[in-house]
């Protein structure tokens, strides 16, 4: 194991998102926690707290054409759904049909609209219908293409594509700790659909993955739920260890933030990327039995931050996990975290919940950033070591966005 | 296989909601489909339907106490998870105190207060926290006991409590079809939890699952979204097929209907139950493969119903779902149905997603209401015998309501 140096945190030492708004918010509460927790502690305190606007507009429409995809400097939605899938057949033409025939899809799904008729009679309706009526509800569709699409694990090159590889779409490698399954990892085409009502984002990809027969087939599908923060338009979200999350994330709405460590540029990424983003997906199980059992003071030092004000701790722990992920620690480098809580479960041996987070990121570049971030977690991050395990992983090259007509990695296929 | 009587339905010997709303419906969407439909068809046709309000409201509160417990007639909520839980260890008086314990724990958490504090320094918080700040979300938690808690399936009386047994909760005999697994199927205790926002739904089962300790742990846990209709304050919402659901359901509002085919009395019910209800728990898989791969046409003969309009087809096929299921057909009885879709991953044989229904189903005696329906359903109805498939099931007794003070089941434990 390696050691830490002992570093000496300050405010300002701190991620600045993190300590301007935990310093503010702590002020406040703090004038509050001051009565209230004399006459009733945290219930009261609770109570005080005003319900949350979570913002489910059935009517919202994010954009689906445009510079960028959607789905990346995108505040937050509530309800996720990730699918990776494989070609399994066809050639380059195939699989630029596919992303044309998506790309017109998720254009259609993300205004309100079905992707086909459905009233067709003696043939398969060419929208499953589930969300008819539902309206858009804020529905992004993402595309991403995994290292696999240019060269397989064996090394064929099926499409003519492998010359063409980004440098930064590289393969992440083995972290301390990985307990990574192959029925969750990989992929040859990756779908992020997010929206704020869950019927949609189900209907979303199952009609995206209907679509893509036969020519590729779902190699896995998760859920999630309570998108982690990168936006300041509702109350900052928690996450399922009952910590607020992504306070230190960037901010949909930073474009200088966004150009400096998220939008793929030149010299590092090739044409057809510019404008595009790394995306790193990790599911990551949390040992709930374990951190349910874990004194408040235990998690606090895990974490670095007072569970229910959210502050940061003084002085902080030099292992704690906001400190070890803070950019001052990473050469000052950020990603962008859309972070989703999922459930899958009971586990029979601990008989808590099978809970965790689906962990999805995007940057400019994985080799500077999530791999060297996630190195250091792995190795040194008390959070990481004692109560998280990360069992999926997988990496995608999610190209710019294009214009009505075209199709999303045009600049690649066509 | 029997055969079924050919039937000349006609529109009042359908269920009297789904033929007087489907009727008023219909009439409406003609005018309005005759019109977009000539002008571009079903894009159109959902272009025109509004937008869903799905009722997110952070701040609602359905009360706890009450003469019925809460999450019964109760308007579905979105989100739904449900925890079945054995006994593990304890005697009738630590059944009494976990039952207390959980009777308190909701009564907070469906006011969005925290179960306990979270500022508990050297000790590990009493609520877990991660739907702090949430609001209550519309949240409703209800208690149910299944009949191994009576006698286990070795027919051991562990709690003395053999005796109370009600006569309708009876084991559900075997239905043509079932491919019931063991590992979603059962369980001495039921927890569903609904709510409007699905981490404050997953916090109340997450915390419900850990305050259980030592005395049960959870059997299998499954969630949902989506929930089918119980109410007339929302459009009519789809399930996963992309059909109308819930139009023929009791409504939530319907006091006469409740007082005849749902809440518990005598003589068939002992006193402890009256006023209580009893739950039907069945996890119905979704062949979405051969369901998305069916032409329209199909689809609308084995539901009954036409898809986009949800008008009730003429002439009916005697074999359609909503005939077979309909209370003309079994003898006039009904049940409140609260179902929710779930999605569950990828089938590795079929490449479509692993999606279904988990439908959970209210009433005063399954004897003459579930157990003839489903009977019925699984040898007869088009849709059940081609599409679908029960892969879970269990069956619980949920205790009346108690006042402030009392807890769940005190008629049966106190």
């Amino acid at each position: 194991m390696g050691r830490l140096r002992r570093v000496s945190p300050c405010w300002d030492t701190l991620p600045v998102d993190s300590t301007r708004r935990g310093f503010l918010r702590s002020a406040g509460l703090a004038g509050v926690g001051a009565g209230v927790l004399a006459a009733g502690g945290d219930r009261a305190l609770a109570d005080a707290a005003p319900p949350a606007a979570v913002s489910p507009a059935g009517s919202g429409v994010v954009p689906f054409y445009g510079k960028h995809q959607a789905g990346i400097a995108t505040p937050n939605q509530e309800h996720l759904q990730f699918a990776a899938l494989d070609v399994v057949r066809g050639s380059l033409a195939d699989l630029r049909d596919l992303v044309r025939a998506w790309t017109r899809a998720a254009a259609a799904m993300a205004s309100g609209r079905p992707v086909g008729p459905i009233a067709t009679g003696p043939r398969p309706p060419a929208d499953t219908g589930e969300a008819v009526g539902l309206g858009p509800a804020d529905l992004t569709i993402t595309f991403g293409f995994g290292p696999t699409l240019f060269r397989t694990a064996k090394g064929k090159d099926r499409f003519g594509l492998a010359r063409h590889r980004p440098a930064p779409l590289v393969d992440l490698p083995p972290f301390l700790g990985d307990r990574l399954r192959t029925a969750i990892s990989g992929g040859d085409l990756a779908v992020q659909v997010c929206a704020n009502q869950p019927q949609v984002a189900f209907h979303a990809v199952h009609d995206l993955i209907r679509i893509a027969r036969p020519v590729a087939r779902p190699r896995w599908l998760l859920a999630g739920f309570g998108g982690t923060g990168n936006s300041t338009a509702r109350p900052i979200p928690r996450n399922l260890m009952g910590f607020h999350d992504g306070t230190a994330n960037i901010m949909a709405s930073d474009a200088a933030a966004l150009d400096r460590f998220v939008w793929a540029d030149a010299p590092s990424s090739p044409a057809w990327m510019r404008g595009g983003s790394y995306l790193v997906a990790r599911r990551i199980q949390i040992d709930l039995g374990r951190w349910d059992a874990t004194s408040l003071d235990g998690q606090e030092q895990a974490v670095g931050r007072a569970k229910l004000a959210g502050t940061v701790l003084s002085p902080m722990p030099p292992d704690a996990h906001i400190l070890i992920a803070s950019p001052q620690q990473n050469g000052g480098q950020r990603i962008l975290r859309r972070g989703f809580g999922y459930a899958d479960g009971v586990d029979g041996a601990t008989g808590a919940p099978v809970a965790g987070l689906m962990f999805l990121c995007y940057q400019r570049d994985p080799r500077v950033q999530f791999i060297p971030l996630q190195t250091r977690l792995s190795a040194f991050d008390t959070l990481s070591r004692s109560f998280l395990t990360h069992v999926g992983s997988a990496v995608f090259a999610c190209p710019p966005g294009t214009a009505r007509g075209g199709y999303i990695g045009e600049g690649l296929l066509g």
